[in-house]
């Protein structure tokens, strides 16, 4: 193993829009673009975009269930092209969806579902209230890190009707079992950060995102974000190395 | 736009080989793995490694004219998993494959490919005489620049009988038109390189390999490139940005 210096990017462009709008372009289907997601410590993958179009039956067994849970106004946070989102208004629920990539938001619209392009970290109260905030594809990501996380379930509360829901799904850091992982798991404790907090790019083409946090938080480290806040874990449901986490709002 | 400080990146490790293996162990079905190809200058590719698993009838057309024109005896230059090679061997060509990967020349072996785990720069005249080098899939990238073109071409040129030819695919670097490859372009013509020379890597998960150079080279430049070997152009095939170089032997 040898050490390696690498490009220093310019950030800007909508790198996730631009990945989307191309697969909506191409009817959805597979093989035309990919979402490139690069941490900090090199780790890179790749996803077909395709997944974010995929209709209710090839979705995982938490995605759906998180579906059957939702009340009747949803807020769709970090709805990208609509895919929860299509196919709860299928089955008559209204929703709004907020979704950062200006391109995703746009196809979104396409598809019938009213989006807002703000980013979780800046709603406000007038955008109404509902039954449900939806944090579906391991959105629970977007609370970002300890610091931010507070903020964000207050903002989130602040829609929420009194006995509503926040439905979302997260990847339990404590599962994941390669040495990069564990590395990784560790720098994050000596840094006195949450274990699961991921420093993540996406990048498509010329263009990537600038560095944003993005949080695997295990069901006990979530119950401790919500003190503070109005919301209290009512349910939680596991499947492999990921959970659904059923909040309720006081 | 504002800039970002990048990670240094440790190399190591088999990126392509890994990938190749995961979609072989899956049975070739797309969706499995990605090549994720990054420039230095931040532009960054995934391509699902599903495609060098397709059957010829699923080829671009160029790679189908390429194996039409093959001899008998095939050296495989880069033959990865053996998309070119499975097929010769259906049709009754004899083949041997050259693969720098060790997964991807494992792969190929596992396929029935007879495959050398080495790099052309280091092809030596012991491993016997062809009728026809096959670079396919754009593999006349791996002359990779002005410098190594020459000896490349020269080490092939020793491993083929007279009157043998070398069929490749590149592209065309001057048909790329936006405008960070025409400013890819433009840095290699001050840096006094050939216009199409790539700096390249290949990552997969935690791992990358070391910097490369690719090179595409248009017909001219190719042309260029064969004095002093025994190599000379005798027919050209264009299609879109790409064409199929046909060279024989002296």
């Amino acid at each position: 193993m040898s050490v390696h210096t690498t490009l220093d990017l310019a950030t800007g462009g909508d790198p996730f829009g631009d990945a989307v709008r191309e697969v909506w372009e191409a009817g959805g289907r597979p093989g035309v673009s990919y979402e490139i997601i690069e941490r900090d410590d090199g780790l890179i993958t790749a996803n077909d975009v395709h997944r974010y179009f995929a209709p209710h039956p090839e979705w995982a067994p938490l995605e759906q269930r998180l579906c059957e849970r939702a009340g009747q106004r949803v807020l769709d946070v970090g709805c990208g092209p609509g895919r929860h989102a299509v196919h709860l208004l299928a089955q008559g629920h209204r929703v709004l969806g907020v979704e950062s990539s200006p391109g995703a938001a746009d196809v979104a619209r396409l598809r019938g579902v009213e989006t807002l392009t703000t980013t979780v970290e800046t709603l406000t109260p007038d955008i109404g209230s509902f039954d449900t905030v939806l944090l579906g594809g391991q959105n629970i990501g977007l609370l970002g890190n300890r610091e931010k996380a507070g903020d964000i379930l207050r903002r989130l509360a602040a829609v929420t009707a009194p006995g509503g829901s926040l439905l979302g799904v997260s990847v339990d850091p404590h599962t994941l079992t390669s040495a990069w992982n564990r590395a990784y798991l560790e720098r994050n404790l000596a840094a006195e950060r949450l274990p699961g907090q991921q420093r993540l790019r996406i990048r498509d083409g010329i263009t990537s995102t600038p560095w944003f946090d993005y949080l695997y938080a295990s069901a006990t480290e979530l119950a401790a974000l919500t003190e503070d806040t109005p919301w209290q874990v009512h349910e939680l449901v596991r499947h492999e190395k990921q959970y659904l986490a059923h909040l309720r709002r006081s």
